[in-house]
């Protein structure tokens, strides 16, 4: 027994800490924070992505329905199963199928709240004493967060700008050792809006066999694409290499606060799920395959994680089955039309540069040239000096790994965008330096 | 650079096996997995608190439609913020202070994904290295299974059957000591059916603020009362001791599906919040106050997690301001006479009793006496065969730290419950040791 007059203090999990130094909303709380309390106009969200707060984005109306369904239905009040509820990872299973070249199963398919706590469950699992995970730079740094929080370590490979963002695959070997348990790849990508082709997935998939490493494909933007690649999930490559798809409805139904996501393993062989020694070809073959641990792993970190609301879950199959084309077209259509007005009115201003003009996702990353600038220091000083003045927000590319870019999201209504780009046209004019 | 040929394999997550290892829903899927198919009866779960299947148990309509119209309107799918949308915060606030001496503010109330996430946070929060908090035995494994996956030492108090499940001060001062950071009090009580007292909570206020730990106070069943003692928040002794209510609208609305819960902190004199020194009276004086790192660190933990839909938490204030006392008195009272039913007919068991009559929650603790039983091991035991024998889920007393007793569930159907107990009884009868 102790008195508690010799203490009275509180200290807290010093992990937490470190998890928060790099950390997206931070900084968007920091530059909402320094908007100008005067100025009468919107203030223009182009840091992040989620367009659901504008009429045109708003979700399909079987969306709505479905889970006004479920709610009156009042079959889904009770907790749901750890793995979310059987009719729920069915359907995703078959809507993921269709774009695969076999079948996944219930089995394969693990329902989380949003593509995070689906980050959140495989790095947990994977995060043995010692382990590394390969992050993609520039890349999300809710990876960076999380791993922190839980003392993995994590090692950055390059994405080349200059090659449309493509993995730079022999940094990827340079960087990988006998403890990477992962690679994690972003497709379509985030923040570059890069889509990856077939033949480079596929190159992908050879090195992390090559290397022994499971792929983690976040496809959370899956489908939203407008350029000249399709969207190729990973998973096509699930009989070359494991693979675990993170996704969510967030995106494709611009629904991001219903916070219904996924993580599925794919294994088309069924042979990662045994127990014991595959009978795999070489090199797949030699050591005994612990990666039915990993599964149970998902498992036990998803036991102990919250879930998703049960009539959330319910509505999923309606959701994933009934909505048209039509809606999916529509909201392509806006996001086409923004990313061409973003890449046209970044070529207005001198200051910034697009080295690649994206092709899906929400997102563009922009180079800053601060030499033509007068008064600016950094990225951050950037984005906070264009918010007080203009109320415009922008995420700094340090934010995601690349100091002195810009992570611009062009999913909004595409006359706020331009609104948006008149205002950073305005500021960067006003801070040129004089010749 | 490795060569994928020498290794394939993935290693997981050692915690997690250890945080697994103890788990009601591990336990109850086991039990579930050893139904007889065979038997043509209803399988009756006396498991878990959760009555929400069954009809008369259905939520307030005023709750649905509060849900339904924040879908509808469109104005509640983006991301929410960290701690929860204001209006929601707000409405939790007004709600719980109308049981306090004070008023809560704003940010006093943090929103999580049901109460099992508010345990994770306020743990994950106060885990430092070498820190450790008390927990009640019996009571909810929850505790263990994630202080089990941070690393964070678990001390147990023990509660006192002979006297209501009071929590035995003694033992808390015993096993308390310079890293003791909390000790969690789970009223009314999850497994006992206890309901504290003002003048008990008093002194564990007392006892607490003796020892400089905070207390945390796991009040999911709130106003869930329905014997001679009064539900007492333990916010109510803020004055005392820092306090951290954890609770959610699952149990009082019968939605445990719609994973909406809230941590608290409760800091009336505001001094807690202060950083440095606090101008506390002694014993709460002399150390540098680090409490104000505790609301951050449960502010960096929940900027990690996933957050409750937003549509959810929009339905929060008309949920929390417009449910009729109505509704409130017909589940207490269905539950109060399934309370009954259960009193009642466990004394016609003469192999398991019953020290305390419940008063409030959905469970009772029952005795099991091995000594009359034939072929009966254990409590696990016990459990196993009734499912098996007889489609009625038990809870093994193990799961809660308590060996050869018994938690019951007896919030369900009336007539459910007397459906199970003939079960019981039959199963009992036939397994009594011949006199």
């Amino acid at each position: 027994m102790v008195n508690g007059s010799e203490r009275w203090g509180f200290r807290c999990n010093p992990e937490l800490k470190g998890a928060a130094a790099v950390n997206i909303r931070g900084i968007l709380m920091q530059l909402i924070g320094s908007v100008n309390k005067d100025d009468p106009r919107p203030v223009l969200p182009l840091g992040h992505g989620d367009p659901s707060a504008f009429p045109c984005f708003r979700t399909a109306k079987v969306a709505e329905d479905a889970i006004v369904e479920a709610v009156r239905s009042a079959q889904y009040n009770s907790y749901s199963s750890t793995i979310g509820i059987l009719q729920a990872r069915r359907a995703v299973a078959e809507y993921l199928s269709r774009d695969l070249p076999y079948t996944l199963v219930v089995d394969d398919v693990h329902l989380t709240l949003g593509c995070n706590q689906a980050i959140q469950t495989i790095l947990t699992a994977l995060a043995y004493p010692g382990a590394n995970v390969l992050l993609p730079r520039p890349g999300f740094p809710f990876y960076e967060s999380l791993a922190a929080s839980i003392n993995l370590e994590v090692r950055h490979f390059d994405l080349n700008p200059k090659k449309g963002w493509e993995v730079d695959l022999e940094n990827v070997e340079a960087i990988a050792d006998g403890n990477t348990a992962a690679m994690v790849i972003i497709n379509p990508g985030n923040p570059c809006g890069s889509v990856y082709t077939h033949q480079h997935l596929k190159k992908i998939a050879e090195t992390a066999r090559k290397l022994g490493i499971l792929v983690i494909a976040d496809e959370v933007y899956h489908h939203l694409t407008f350029g000249s690649n399709p969207f190729v999930p990973m998973g096509a490559f699930g009989s070359i290499v494991p693979v675990v798809t993170l996704g969510s409805i967030s995106k494709r139904w611009v629904v991001p606060g219903w916070r219904l996501g996924w993580l599925v393993t794919t294994d088309p062989n069924g042979i990662l799920r045994k127990l014991g020694v595959p009978s795999l070809p070489l090199p797949l073959s030699p050591l005994k395959c612990e990666w039915n641990c990993v599964v149970e792993s998902i498992i036990d970190c998803l036991n102990m994680s919250p879930d998703p609301p049960t009539f959330i879950q319910a509505a999923i199959p309606h959701i994933l089955q009934e909505t048209g084309m039509d809606f999916f077209s529509k909201i392509i259509d806006i996001i086409r039309e923004a990313a061409d007005i973003c890449c046209n009115r970044i070529k207005e201003v001198p200051c910034i540069t697009c080295p690649n003009k994206p092709e899906g996702s929400m997102f563009v990353m922009a180079k800053l040239d601060l030499s033509l600038l007068e008064d600016i220091y950094d990225d951050m000083d950037f984005c906070l000096k264009l918010v007080k003045e203009e109320s415009v927000i922008v995420l700094p590319g340090m934010a995601v790994g690349l100091k002195n870019w810009l992570r611009i999201t062009f999913a909004i209504d595409p006359s706020a965008l331009e609104d948006g780009f008149d205002r950073i046209k305005a500021f960067c004019q006003r801070h040129a330096k004089k010749q």
